[in-house]
């Protein structure tokens, strides 16, 4: 079976998927579908034509329109600036296109929720990009908590930092102005966190945040006098409480010197523990007070084939896998739900219930006070 | 010059206090003093016998008030349950007498204020007992940031996490009671954090926390089926705002499972970030932006003999130092204060400052509120 | 420019090869040549027609002198079991093709060595795939030796250790016969090793090796108590003096209880030092003496843009590159020499330099005595 | 019961014996007896009396003859410069005393051995400061290996590393002259590794050496330009077999950049797998092939109670103990023995069985070939 894609968004994210079809294919063979690579769309001509070329699209436009209207595609594929996911993903919706948009869903909540009520009466395949969630780690530490391997679970903590931005002479861009963004580390990285968080944990019942812009103006553009108002959180620090019964805290900055790819996070349950960085993709920490006391201490676990996904790139344990394995392990996700209609994690009922997460979060910070998520609403 | 000390409380932190001062005079020698053990109380005839016996002390009694009246006494050395610190003290300063007090101070700010008022105005050497603070690691720190090598600190996220208690089958005992423990994990764990905080970076201004206790009830005693209410926190979380602008979260659990004496922290600055856990007590983790890109990362800094306290113990560097050398350097600093006069960091009023945060940080909780700390009330 | 390749050997690494040639085409482009898959080879039928359909290929056949003489073919790429290596690539090379081997290139280094002076004769591209070469780790330790910023470098430890045969149930297969692997931990494993030895190190002058067998029966196939005999080292060290002047010892076990791809090293040198191990592929630890003495320790230095390679999977450092994206970049290099004339390091004669100090191990450990390598011969 | 002191050497050691005696009395009661400092000899008079004073000895003396022959002395503790050993030991054992000697017991194997025979013909305690076999992580591993938790016991790999000479303007000093020093990197820091493995594994049965000095020449004083030749191994490699049919390698530097006390090793095992390294004294990394395989990771396990001797020092676990209380654990288990008989293990046949292996590994080195060992004619 052919899945038949529209690309809309010729940038690096827009590679990134193309590639990750093409590997989903290599990988898992012709059984969940073979990507066929119909038309791709940019606002810059030369960037769609240069992808069609490239990335081996038969055609090409810079009407976005053109795509989600095309009897020839199957899947709309949204790599565009977050501010335009809700509108293409709703017209994608509405042509009864299966949709898979890249993370976040939209920039509020009520956007995505409305897509996530759009999708589900449309009755197709509605994915949201948080690759986080298909992290073969992420997927073993589910399954610790699941199979009650750490008992009754209590406590969450995590934060997803980096420091790409922390040098000061960086110029002001999209990912400072709201109206493209949303807001800043919180959902940028934040969101990913919380992705994952609300993957293992489930929801979160009520935030209490705190958020702080260090770096308040940046150049308008790299070397300029010029300074333009950063809009949006460099770090943002969150108390939760988790329907589950559990406690936490989730944080995110993106000036934290030191710290590359730094979504690292510990859950402490009654009977074990596990705490693992995506900056050591391939190692799980765990522990579990059932060991003899004496030579108890927490494990090292290397990824290996007994783990969900992995001997799609390796036959044996302990050989790295990359963060782009991951991708092709979420657009495989995406291909078996086109396919053979298998269930997936990252519905854009999910993506809306991380964006009302963020949304409750943006609200706490602002006044100072514990919110109440309401997560149920959107099920 | 002789030191001469009236011990009171004769158990295990009474133990590790004699021997601290033995091995001060081993590692400093005599020009900081020398140790007299004049007289050692407890409540425990047999215990105050045995202490007297054992640890090279000259008289015993069972009656405190004895101890701080003794005109052969110096020093009132204070390692009672923390119930009984406010008492003693109190009474050791109306006398004169220096004072050294284990942590915490006493259970509440206002009784702390009044200890630390009183001694600035006796004129006497008034220690409290928070060793993580002499470690030669957090001292190292300090001098990063001061030093301006980490630029402006913008974020302190810390824990303090062990799991001595993680099993319910364990009894109800005094750290349970509020009326003898004045919390739970905040006050036994959470203000060891607290107190490197303040001393790293300065006071806090104003905190949030979330509290909870998970193991309702424990057994009345091991094995009982009479069951004990536990009045207080297992685990706390709090965000916290700094005099210095920055922002943070501490956390403290006491039912961790797998953290053995996990008093963790990361310290994020424009210019560089550090990290540290006493469960690596000889390493400290830095990171300075200024080294070349391509070869810049976390520095792994072994302790040795450029690192304040080390050569007390160690001629050559990364030769291990324990816990117990830290309870040395504490003592040598309140030796060489009597001595010699020369200032010291943990005093009356700083041990005030912390309960100060440990009351805003409860009063939060509580009312699940953000809590201004008015740390500046106390100097 | 077409790359049309004839894949002799339709097993897992013939897979793996021809998903890198696919990932090489979209991280760097058509500049440097189009891969086309022209015809596939290997004994089963079935296997051959199953690539064929599943992997791209234009033809399929069951003989693979066909693929060595088709004149469609630009390049033979030799993923067969390793004793029919040598055959197939000479008459590859009599052909005038590209020759690209899986490691190592043949079973003795007389047999490399004719290989390397063959295809240096014909002039055509021979790259023998040591992919541990191409990992951006390697390379930039590489770039910190020639650099000097180590200073002189004197000592080389390494060990290749994984636990892949630790069971003795597991049934004798071709890795512990001779006549198909050569040799045993020492072949299979410790070759790698030795080629990020030598690549980083220069050639070894002499080697004085202990080699062990422990399981030295196996069943000949799961679950028979029918045995045989394993012909081979699951164990081996060796000390080695350098052309350069440093000495190290290398190591390798395939039977080494917790390790799964411990591809482990520590060079030291007069001013700096390094260790990495592949098990965290995307680390390099770094130490260098210049800096300041109370700040001194190992860097941990997490891979990122600048570094050679990383670009093409990652935007931004910490990023985890896996596995698999090493041989994409092994891939690259080898396009790269196809299409531009680049050189590149893994040569036949690089091979057949591994090859000759392989057999001097083998001589020295049978003789136990120190064997001269004399890799210059083969220059 | 007392146990009269004279200590033969007062500089750093001299003072850590004593500070460890003291200690001992502390930590353990007076049951093991009550270390009463005799009297203090040093060739340096100053040196003498300083130590009297400071140290709390009651006489002093510049003629060691004095203390080996003194009435009043029971346990003559030996602290001088590594060559006069053998003379003050035998001298001290002719006297009929209990013999505490720093380690190496002698310069020579024969030496060793006849102080050997002469300790055990006088029926005295003998006991030789190879201080790591106390550490509590290696009495861990000791019980690990003999209660068969790692199986059958295969590999051993290990290494000392230190910098402290790295530095080429460091003056020559007795540690480089073989007449002092007997062998450099590896009668230093190398015998430390040996006394840990043989206590481990058992003897060694034979050796294979590369040595290696790199900086030939040294100044003769700080800055001067006189040089004078360094005689002896600034790093050492060693292929062994163990008589439990283990094999291995034993390295050492004492100019390994980055290295401050790396004192590390691994042992694999048909079911288990260990590795420690001094520089993190209280963690000990074990692997067990019984466990569940998708959960099995090396375990970092952190000393605490469960270990032997841990209890001397702290309560809890994972708070960290220092190297010196390791040396307590020593001056325990030589008090242990004088005072009730208890079996111990660093006897002078100990000591002279790691003589033995020096001095079998320096043949080997000279003479470029395996030398057998025969430990077991010191039995």
């Amino acid at each position: 079976m052919e899945i038949r894609i529209g690309l809309i968004g010729a940038g690096w994210m827009g590679k990134a998927h193309t590639n990750a079809f093409v590997n989903a294919l290599i990988a898992f063979g012709q059984e969940y579908g073979k990507p066929v690579f119909e038309i791709v769309t940019d606002i810059s001509e030369e960037a769609a034509k240069k992808a069609c070329n490239n990335w081996g699209f038969s055609r090409w436009t810079i009407d976005w329109k053109e795509v989600v209207e095309d009897p020839h595609v199957d899947v709309v594929d949204i790599t565009t600036p977050n501010a335009f996911h809700y509108e293409v993903a709703k017209a994608a919706l509405e042509n009864g296109k299966h949709v898979y948009c890249e993370k976040p869903l939209t920039l509020s909540y009520q956007q995505s929720k409305e897509l996530a009520d759009l999708a589900r009466q449309k009755g197709v395949i509605n994915y949201v990009g948080y690759n986080n969630v298909m992290n073969p780690a992420n997927y073993y530490i589910k399954k610790l908590i699941d199979s009650g391997k750490l008992g009754n679970v209590m406590r969450f903590d995590g934060t997803y930092d980096q420091d790409m931005l922390l040098d000061p002479a960086l110029p002001i861009s999209w990912r400072h102005i709201n109206k493209y963004s949303g807001s800043g580390a919180l959902g940028d990285l934040g969101s990913h966190l919380i992705s994952v968080s609300q993957f293992l944990m489930g929801n979160i019942e009520s935030v209490n945040a705190l958020s702080k812009t260090f770096i308040k103006q940046r150049p308008s553009s790299a070397g300029s006098h010029d300074l333009g108002e950063v809009e949006n959180d460099d770090m943002v620090s969150v108390l939760a409480n988790y329907e589950n019964g559990a406690v936490g805290t989730l944080s995110s900055s993106r000036i934290a010197a030191g710290r590359k790819n730094f979504l690292s996070y510990e859950i402490q349950g009654t009977e074990g523990s596990v705490y693992y960085s995506l900056e050591r993709l391939n190692e799980v920490n765990v522990y579990f007070t059932s060991d003899n006391s004496a030579d108890r201490g927490y494990r090292t676990v290397f990824l290996g084939p007994e783990h969900k996904g992995y001997t799609a790139f390796n036959p044996a344990p302990g050989i790295a896998i990359g963060f782009n394995d991951i991708k092709i392990l979420e657009v495989h996700e995406l291909m078996a739900a086109v396919v053979k209609g298998t269930s997936y994690i990252c519905d854009f009922a999910f993506g809306a219930s991380i964006d009302l997460t963020v949304s409750a979060i943006l609200e706490s910070a602002a006044d100072q006070k514990w919110v109440d998520v309401k997560n149920k609403s959107i099920v």
